[in-house]
């Protein structure tokens, strides 16, 4: 990986979205935010409070996170389309 | 139970209304903003202040709680259709 | 009571507004927001701060207090209409 | 008086304006937002910072204090018609 | 003087504009916005932090002062049209 | 000079641009916000934190500093125009 | 390098984005905000958190990053363009 995140920020790979599957999740169609899965390749050093301590951040390379659809911003970086977010707009990790 | 939510995320189970009862809660019709029952089925591990510090939630699972109508993300998890919302989407706990 | 408020939350009770009375509170019909009286059903266990701590609110069970015409969501608990609203929209206790 | 106002508000009673006065304060009609004047009947126990603690109010009962013509929410206690505002809706306290 | 400003407020008397002057500050007319320069009759004892420390005020009584042409409430004490606006509308102190 | 700013407030002068040099700044005529320089003239004592402690200015007088062109209330001082500003419209120095 | 950047503002040369690459980064023209990358020229000594104290900056001079389309204002020293952008504006560090 060549590209480290500043601060809170994270990159995250988009998953392919499998529309139907017994025991995974599935996101509705009529969800009115429709969630996308993806999965955490870099991570940056943490979130700097008003003291200027940095607080590590909750994700974790390899994370199979779920997040908002619009959120974060695009970039091919090796040939792979990636996305660039904040950890807060990451709802939660799959486990 | 499959997903772990972020921070102050909390997955919620939708229960079924039940329109009349006599002891239960019940949501007028005519109220301006409809609260939902629902059970909490996963927390996140807490908000985070300024200073990093992690600050548990308040809601545990299995708890019953009171939700506004238009809170949260719908996800399908294992065949469930599910809510994740931010602890202030709640409004108490039905004990 | 079978519902217990999270956070600053806090459960009223509308009381009946006496349109007329000698030493009681009247709100005049012509008042730009017109507040209403109500009796404190229950309180949550505090607001909470930047830093976690919890501060206790200062309304109490069973006060008697003023609140604005808008606050709270209407639910409906064994039979009785109640308000959830914050502390904040409490102008005061009547003693 | 009957009323006990929440953390920073205050409870005022208006005064007539005298529309001329020699050595008193006179608000010309030409202001842009015309300031009353009042009596304070009752105080808050103080405003509460990010961390809980309570810092008193500066205006103290029977102060006679200017405010903006539109601050507060107007009730009848006793009677009298009377304002509970917060005091930053306050400008000063007149000696 | 018969009013005390309340927390960081000041009570500016305002000068005649003198349009033309060699040594003194002109304002062109064609100023974005147009300062006015006025002299400070009465202080408030400061304004107040999160956790309630009183910081006192920059400003004194008597200063002359540069202010924005739209800053204030403007009020007659003592037959003097006054303006009492925050220190935070004060540009500076002229010496 | 005869003007003390107040807190984080600076007053510049502004210098004659020069359109072309070879080894100067040149604001493009196409910059979407097109920077100025200009000399400081005076700086205030310093911003005030939330908890009252003054933390000086990085600018000095003399400083020759880039700032939008649109920053500042204009003032005559002397003859001069100069312009109010606060430290965070300035963009950097020039050494 | 003549210029010093303010706080937490950093100047970045743009870089010739290359369209077409096997192992570097490309952004794709569908990209909702398509980022820049970039050199970085200089940056400020660090932001100011609310007491005052300086957090020094997480990039450095040499430093190819990634920031926003928008990012920064535009100025020539030197006869090079350059951009004066806050540190907040740069997305992540190419290794």
């Amino acid at each position: 990986m060549k590209f480290k995140p500043l601060h809170d920020r994270v990159v995250v790979e988009p998953l392919e979205q499998e529309e139907k599957s017994s025991g995974g999740i599935i996101i509705p169609d009529t969800a009115k935010e429709k969630p996308m899965q993806g999965k955490v390749i870099a991570v940056g050093s943490g979130s700097r409070g008003d003291d200027g301590k940095v607080v590590a951040l909750d994700v974790k390379k390899n994370d199979k996170v779920l997040y908002g659809k619009w959120s974060g911003t695009e970039v091919k970086i090796d040939g792979k389309t990636l996305l660039i977010m904040r950890e807060s707009d990451i709802m939660g990790i799959l486990q």
